[in-house]
This record gives C-alpha cells, sequence and structure tokens, in this order.
C-alpha cells in the first residue's frame, strides 16, 4: 500500500496553468500532487557568441528549488558559488529533453532560456518541470509567431517526463517524496507525444534490477506520460 | 500624474496572504500591485557557532530574485559564483529590521532564516519583502509557542516598509518600477507599529535633496506604513 | 560498417592492468581500444563526518581528463574553479555503480576514494572507469584484509559497465569517439557479475528511440559486460 | 560625556594632505582622528564597454582596508573570493556620492577610478573616504585640464560626509569605534557643498529612533559638513 | 649514505620516452626514479588575444598531479577553486625555462600549451616536467615543420633541470622524496646545454646555507643536467 | 650608466620606521626609494588547527599591493577571487625568510601574521617587504616578551633581502622599476645577519647567464644586506 494509497499506475493530481508569469514569453505553474514548479521561457536578446552563422537556434534550462521548498530548509547554491551536480544534472536533462523535439534551425538564431523554479517539492520536480516547460516554451513560440518573429511552429512533438520507482517491492508510478526516499529502484522517464523514448534512466539505489522490473516501469511511465500529453494538449487548447 | 493614475499619497493595492508554504514553519506571500515575493520562516535545527553560549537567538534573511520575475531575464546570481552586492545589501537590510523589534534572548540559541524570493519585481520588492517576512516571522513564533519551543512571543511591535521617491518633481509614496527609474530621489523606510524609525534610506538619483522634500518623503511613508501595519494585524488576527 | 570495421556486437580490445601505481592501496589501468584510464583506490584515514558514528563505510569517487587526452586540447577545470556539470555527472555514476555491490558495513566507518584520470580518451571513459575501479577497488579491499583492518571482503559482486548507440541506423556496442559523435543515440549500461541492472542511461541526440530499440542496445550490453566481467576474474585471479 | 570628551558637536581633528600618491592623476590622504584613508583617483586608459557611444564618463569606486587597520586583525577579503556584503555596500555609496556632484557627460567617455584603502580604522571610515575621495578627484580632474583632456572642470560643488549616533540617549557627531559600537542609532550623511542632501542612511541598532531624534543627527551632520568642505577648499585652494 | 645508497653526484635511473600521447602534437614520459610525468605539447588554434599583432609566438605551461600520485592521497585542485601557489609556482617556473631556450618569433603568432601531468611524485617533479616538456616541446616543433607551419626550429639550445640539496651534511644530486623531507637546503637548477644558468632557486629549510655549500650544490647541477642533455640527444635522434 | 646615476654596488636610500601601526603588536614602514611597503605582525588569538598539540609556532605572512601603488592602476586580486600565481610566491617566500631565523618552539603554539601592503612600487618590493617585516616581527616579539606571553627572543638572528639584476651587460644593485623591466637577469637574495644565505633566486629573462655573473651579482647583495641589517640594528635600538 502506498503511502498515499494511490494504485500502483496512479499519477498524483497533476495541474498545469499557463501565462503565470507577467513578463515572460512563455510560462506555466505546474503541480504533481504538491510539488509546484513555476517554469518560463524566455527569448533572449543575444544567444551564446557560437550561435551566430550556425541557422539555428538553441534552448537551454536552469533549475533551482526556493530553499524552503523542501522539508528542511536548504542552503541556496549561491552560497556555494557554483550549482550542485545533481542541479546540473536537471538541467541539462532538461535542456536536451526539449531540444529532442524541437527543429532548431526554425528558431532562427535565438537562444530560449528555460528556467524552472521549484517553489514545492515533494518528488519529482525534474520530471514536473520538463512536462511545464513544454508548455512555458509552447507559449513562447505562439508569442512569437505572433509577432512573426519565427513563421512555423519549431515543435514537433510534445514531450513529458514521469519518475517510477520499487517501493516495497512493487513498481509504482510517479513517486512523491516519502516513496521515493525509500525505493530500491528510482527511474525517470522522458517521452514524446508519439510515445518516442527521449531520455531513460534508471538507478539501482540498493539491490539491482533486473530487466523484467525495469520493462514493468517502462510501461508504467508510458501511461503516466500518455495522461500528461493530454494535459498538455487540453493546456493550450 | 503618476503612470498609475494614483494619488502621491496611493499606496498600491497590498495583499497579504499567509501558511502558503506547506513546509515552512512560518510563511506569507505578500504583494504589492505586481510585485509578488513569497516569504518564508525557517527555524533552523542549527545556528552560526557563534550563538552557543549566547544566550540569545538570531535572526538572518536571504533574498533572490526569480530570473524572470523581471522585464527582462536576469541572469541567476548562482551562476556569477556570489550574490551582487545590491543583494547583499538587501539582505542585510531585511535582518536588521527584523531584528530590531525581536526579543532576541526570548527566541533561545536558535536561528531563524528568513528567505524572500521575488516571484515578480515591479518596483519595491525590498519593502514588499520586510512587510511579508514580519508574518512569516510571527507565524513561525506561533508554531513554536504551539510547540512550547519558546514561551513568550519574541517579537515587540510590528515592522513594515515602503519607498518613496520624488518622481517629476513630485513626492510620491511606494514607486513602481516605471516611476522608480524615473525618479530623481529614491528612498526607502522602516518603521515600527508605533512609528518609530527602524532605518531610513535616501538616495538622491540626479539632484540632491533639500531637507524639506526629505521631510515630505518621510510624511508619505509614515502613512503608507500605518496602512501596512494595519493589514499585518488584520492578516495575523 | 562501422569506422573499426568492428562487427555491431564486438568491444574493442579491453585490458585490465593492476598494481600500476606505486602508492595507492588499489590500482588499475584499463583500456578500452585507445580508451585509457587510471584507477586508484585510496583508503582515505578520516572521511567525511558523518560518518562517524554510522557503522558503515562509503565510497566516493573522482574523475577527471588530462588535458590533452582528447583530439583537441581540453581546458583544466581547475582554471574554472568547478568541475564541468559533465564531470559531476560521471563521478557521481562511478560512485554509485560501485557502492551498488559494496556492502558498506564491512567497510567499517572509513572512506575509499577512487581516481578516475583519463589518460587518453577515444570514447567510453565512463564506462572504462567503471570497468576498471572496480579492479583498483578489489585490490585496495585485497590489501586491507591483509592488514586486518577488514576481516570480510565487502565486495558481494562484479560491477562494469559499456557504451552502445544507434550508429548510422544500426545498433552497436562500445562506441569509440567518432561513432560516439554520429550516433542518434547514446546509452550506458552499468550491470553486475550476476546480470543485474545497477544503472541504465539512455538519451536520444537526435530523433527519439523505440523500445524496441532500446531492448537491443540492452542486450548488446549485456554481452559486453559478461566479457568485462571475465576479464576482471582474470585480472584479479 | 563621550570617551574623547569632545563636545556632541565636536568633529575629530580633520586633515586632508594631497599629492599623496606619487603615480596617481589624483590622490588625498585623510585622517578623521586616528582613522587615516588613503584615496587615490585614476584615470582609466578603457573604460567598462558600456561606455563607448554613451557620451559621458564614470566614476566608480573600490574600499578596502588593509587586515591590521583594525584593533583585531581582520581576514583579507581576497582569501575569501569575494568583497563582504559591507565592502560593496560602502563602495557604492562612495560612488555615487561622487557622480552625484560631477557633470558625467564633460568627462568625456571615459572611466575614473577611486581607491579609497584605509590605513587605520577608528570609526567612519566610510565618511572620510568620501571626503577625502572628492580632493583626489578634484586633483585628478586637474591634472586631466591640465593636459587638455577635459575642457571644462566636471565637478559641479563639493561633496563631504560624516557620520552621527546616539550615543547614551545623546545624539552626538563623528562617532570614533568605541561610540560607533555602543551607540543606539547610527546614521550617515552625504551632502554638497551647497547643503543638498545626496545620501541619508539610518539605522537603529537597538531602539527604534524618532523623527525628532533623526532630525537633531541631521543637524549635527550639517554642521560637521560645513568644516569638512571648509577644509577641503582650503585643501584645493 | 642515502637512502638509495647513491653516491652524492649520481643521478637517479633516467628515462625519456618520447609520442606517448596518440592526440598531442608532441609528447615525452620522463621518468627520474620513481617520479613519472606525462608531458605533451600542444599546438592550440587560438593564442591569448594579446598575442595578435604582436609577431612572435608563445610558451605557457601547466602542472599538476594526479591525486595518488603521492603517498598520500592529495585532494584536487579544482576542489579547492584554483591552483595551489605550489603549483602556479612551477608552471611559470617551466614556462619560463622553455621560452628561455626559444626564439619566440620564429612560431609566428602561436602559442604551444605544455601540459606536465605528475603521474607518481618521488621528487623532483618539476625538474622531471622541465626535462621532458623539452622534448614534447622538440617534438611539436618537428611536427610543425612536417606541416610546414614553421620553417625554422625555434629552439635556440636544449633545457633541462634537476634538484639538489645539503641532506645530512652532504651536498647530493637528484633529491627523491625521503631525502627532500629531511634536507636542510632545497635547490632547482635549470641550465641549458650549453651550460648557460636559466634559472637558480635555492631555500634553506632550516639552517641558512653559506656561498661554498652552494657553489658545490651547483657543481653537482652542473653534472646532472649534461647527462640530461646528452639522453635528450639521444632520444631525439 | 643608470637611470638614477647610482654606481653599481649602491643601494637607493633606506629608511625603516617602526611602530607606525597604532593596533599592531608589531609594524614598519620600509621605503627603498620610492618603493613603500606597510609592514605589520600580528599575534593572532587562534592560530591554524595543526599547530595544537605542535609544541611551537608559526609565523605566515600576506602581501597585497593597493591598486595605485604601480605606474598603471592594477586590479584588485579580490576582484578576481584569489591571489595571482606572483603573490602567492611573494608570500612564500617572505613567510619562509622570517622562519628561517626564527626559533619556532619559543612562540609556543601561536601563530604571527605578517602582512606587508604595497603602498608604493618602484621595484624591489618583495625585499623592501623581506626588511621591514623582519622589524615588525622584532617589535612583535618585544611586546609578547613585555607581557611575559614569551620569555625569551625567538629571534636567532636578522634577515634581510635585496634584488640584484644584469642592466645593460652590467651587474647592479637594488633595481628600480626602470631597470628591473629592461634587465637580462632578475635575482633576489635573502641572507642574515651573519652571512648565511636563506633563499636564492635568479632568472634569466633573455639571455642565459654564466656562473661568474650569479657570483658577480651574489657579491653586490652580499653588500647590500649588510647595509640592511646595519639599519634594522639601529631601528630597533
Amino acid at each position: 500500500m502506498r503511502p498515499s494509497k494511490r494504485a500502483p499506475d496512479a499519477m498524483r493530481k497533476v495541474t498545469l496553468e499557463r501565462a503565470v508569469a507577467r513578463y515572460a514569453e512563455g510560462s506555466c505553474l505546474v503541480t504533481f500532487g504538491e510539488t509546484k514548479v513555476l517554469c518560463t521561457a524566455s527569448l533572449e536578446e543575444r544567444g551564446p557568441p557560437w550561435l551566430r552563422g550556425s541557422g539555428k537556434g538553441w534552448i537551454t534550462a536552469e533549475y533551482s528549488m526556493l530553499p524552503r521548498a523542501t522539508h528542511e530548509r536548504t542552503r541556496r547554491e549561491v552560497n556555494s558559488g557554483k550549482p550542485s551536480g545533481r542541479t546540473q544534472e536537471i538541467q541539462r536533462l532538461i535542456g536536451r529533453s526539449l531540444r529532442a523535439v524541437t527543429n532548431l534551425p526554425a528558431i532562427g538564431e535565438k537562444q530560449i532560456s528555460i528556467d524552472c523554479d521549484v517553489l514545492q517539492a515533494d518528488g519529482g520536480t525534474r520530471t514536473a518541470a520538463i512536462t511545464g516547460a513544454w508548455v512555458a516554451l509552447h507559449e513562447c513560440f505562439s508569442w512569437m509567431r505572433a509577432r512573426s518573429i519565427i513563421s512555423v511552429d519549431p515543435l514537433r512533438d510534445h514531450v513529458a517526463a514521469v519518475s517510477c520507482g520499487i517501493y516495497k517491492g512493487t513498481p509504482v508510478l510517479d513517486l512523491e517524496y516519502v516513496e521515493d526516499s525509500a525505493a530500491d529502484t528510482d527511474a525517470n522517464f522522458v517521452m514524446t507525444g508519439k510515445g518516442g523514448i527521449v531520455e531513460v534512466q534508471g538507478t539501482a539505489e540498493q539491490e539491482p534490477f533486473s530487466e523484467e522490473q525495469f520493462l514493468e516501469l517502462l510501461r508504467l511511465a508510458r501511461g503516466g506520460i500518455s495522461e500528461l500529453v493530454a494535459l498538455q494538449k487540453q493546456t493550450i487548447a
């Protein structure tokens, strides 16, 4: 029995609210249960120097948690002078996931900066961030098309993400913090609207896992992500 | 005429919403018009080493802006390796202001960490932060009293803050971003519920100002702060 | 046809040479073709403070490349003041992989530091590092047993790693640099001697990949890793 | 009674000695009692990139204390990797104060760097620094006029600064270290030769202060600053 | 009696192996007994901006030790955010020594980066590094001549280095770690093939040394360096 | 002919003024011509942790230049986040030189911090710093003896330093900036009152130098240092 009494294949309540940031070209507040992430997409005046002459655009992402997003207060990373290894892993993952469904030349030589700031953290912050960031990015592209900065939609597909894990021997979908802390195996899946896999990460926290277990996690993720994509479609409609 | 058509002595619409962060001991979402700051108060398990044996507690504050709180995206300070001078000035001001109305020995040898994260910035973020942080701190102390961690309320008075400035020759209260950018003189006032002055900062951006002008700014601030204190009282009631 | 003319399921020539560092408690020079990594295992006099009283040991790992391990000279990370995101991802992966097959309480409250320094880089440095680091760790534990610092072998199983990818549409094993640069999908697998999965990471560089493709990569990896484990057994015999 | 037996409205002995640094375009050694600050003004070959095309110049300031300027040795800030928050506040204050009395377009697109290095610290270092920096800046402009780099004097007025505070209930002028440490309220005033206010900063260290007290501090400051301006006039004569 | 039973004027066994790094334009693995340093010379696509228009090239050097090159594991400098003072002294020394025998204009406006990475450290790492780096640099220039990037050999002479010291009262050549730790005086000499002195560094660790002692160290060094130069000649033949 | 018209073996005018810093336990303002260095010696309440239980004391040194000590303004090192390689070399040299003439166990388990801050730089700042620091250290030990913190003088001898170089083919003593910039060879010598050599550093800037030239530099240095030691004796008398 899961702490939340959810069925093994049940997501938490997920909401996607767009146009929440007054000044950003695109934005989305995503919640997976008690996890809340504010995602913004900013069209940057000037991209990195290597974009010039490349004939394509770029999408980069940054991720951060408010100090008291967590059960215990977490030290601000600015005070240790650099983003932690975990933060860097997550920002690289978000950027790769979004670029995988984007036609970069269609953006022109511009950079979109995605910011995912975790307001509250109850597990699954990186997967919520990817799911919400896609909505913010979509809104940013709409803003750009409305101003004729681009002529076609650079998005080739949806992308969304969910975590799975083996909790007390049972594969379960969308772990919240208490499950995540106790899980034997923790996996994150990023998939497209058409069901293609963009990123798979599975880690044995204690005992190694079997191929069968991993395939069951993948099956759960596929179900969760199709729900997320459906909600994305509804949100941008 | 002010851009917002407000009277010179009119505040923007201010709201204080408490208990907005699930895990923090105290929290408050404060808005001054389009400026939005999330304030949390965290009781830290362990304070700085110099607290031990001092017989009193400490309140410290940190301040940050989300990158896209602003009209143009602002670079995260973690990427330059350290908080900017402006950030440090503001965090020191918030901490001093709260400590000025707190009976530190009544906290015991504990530290309360205040976090003020600007979700949206339209001028006056530091004064909104002080005003909201007081509510978060009050809630944190209530939480501690409910658990008998402290026996008396360490707060001796309210504290709130507002900015004033000379905009196109006229002293005005509670500047929003477009006014602030164009103001000749910019001043921040921090006062207590009883009307004592905790902090005064006035800066001539262009022309030096006169004592008369400064006293007019002080008069405006007094009016604004008494409204803010009234709202704080209503919020914690 | 692969640039090296290898069959899709063929590893490069792999060598594991142990006892190569005069002062380290354990060491191994591992080569996967032209990729060369020097792995050392150091028993640290003093572990991190949180080990004390925990009743168990810890294994941590650091990874670095010599500046001219690569085709073009790479800037030393010390000159940018911090390990890059990629470096941090890899060190975390190596540490997790080794801990997954170690009985940490059997080490006592000590820390083993693994250093993986890439002398020459032709793709697959992180998987070579994991494979070689296991040998260095094994040697370190033998050294400790010979001196009665520990009484039983803390290693519960072998662990080894290999990369796979989809190169020009074909799933292939153990990518070298030119393949890796051109691959559509890049995946790293870490498995135990008994065939359990410790870590799976798959990334679509361009086109998302299908479940079938991913399973084929997993099948290739299983074959490669069983060869690596056999070589580890031979090396420590 | 003040520790120094000075009357409440008495400044310490102040000296301003100009042309003390052989290589700087302008310099001044300022002493307020035992506080000694070496101020230099350097005409920079190259200003910040944003000056180009702006049609005006810039004045920036840096502040530092020698480690043993203080009663106890203070750690060098270079060893903590960055200027402290206090240092940054002070350098920003010095720069703003000087710019407030300077006709920036008259400098041309050049930068003047002011360096204020505290050789000995007995309270009031920032106010001494501002007062001496004005003399160094004046000397630098004279140097530039003598070489026809500029044709008119960019200085529109004098600027000087002094601290005041409430010491044992009495408002006093120009606090030395022992008074400053014990003062209830600490305020710094920066004013022009014509009596305009450039900057006001007042902080309640313990008890909030009243408007009346603040006005009395302002009155004291006005007296002190008029003495400082008289001394500046005498120095540059 | 020296720990190694060597005569006072006997070098350890020295080897120079060139062309050891597959991708570098020049490389040399140098060993002085158990001290092993991998030296590479990299022709950089782009030198520092100040090279442009200077009409000459530049040689810069970096030095690092693998963490377990040493008897006890040494912390990686990247984790303290900057090269240590010792590392910087050594890299400056290597660069100066090589530049002293190079005709810099003959390189053109290019930069050669020398990397000296200590694989194993048993005393004398900086002198081994200089001696091996010369071979790597020579190989790099041959590579450049073969491709007509330069037309004449920029090397004007050999350069090599050795350490000497006063161990238990006796001047000895080429100190290994145990001697170095116990030596009263430690000196490093860098000389050319023609016997000119490029750099002399002598330090009294305990007792000051006399001119006579210093001259004896110089005599020993001269002997050792002539052996090293002979070996360099043999290596590049 | 030297720019200053000095004879090759003539020092600049040297002055040593002690007790110049009000709060330091020892201090000395040293001038070598236009080079001016303020040296202080501070008895630290708490030394580094490794001093405890060692039975001896420690002397450490820090060196810095004011930004406008130099002909052109130099950037503060705090702004690049760390001391430069040159600064670190010099601080290590000053510390070693002073420790070489000090009986460290006689200090007890305390640390003396030497600060050498260059107020004006016209060549030879490091040698002036060592010469002046000895006086500051002597004064600090007198202060400690007067308070019975130590019972015997830990100083075993004087130590002083001077630079020499080959300027337009002629060996000369005590180089000022214009000579130093143009010198072929630059050498620094640190010697004791009894004539023992503590440190020798000689560098060929262009052409290697011969043993004969080096011995001539040593002879010049010996003369200069004996003058400096005589002046130290006079200063502390």
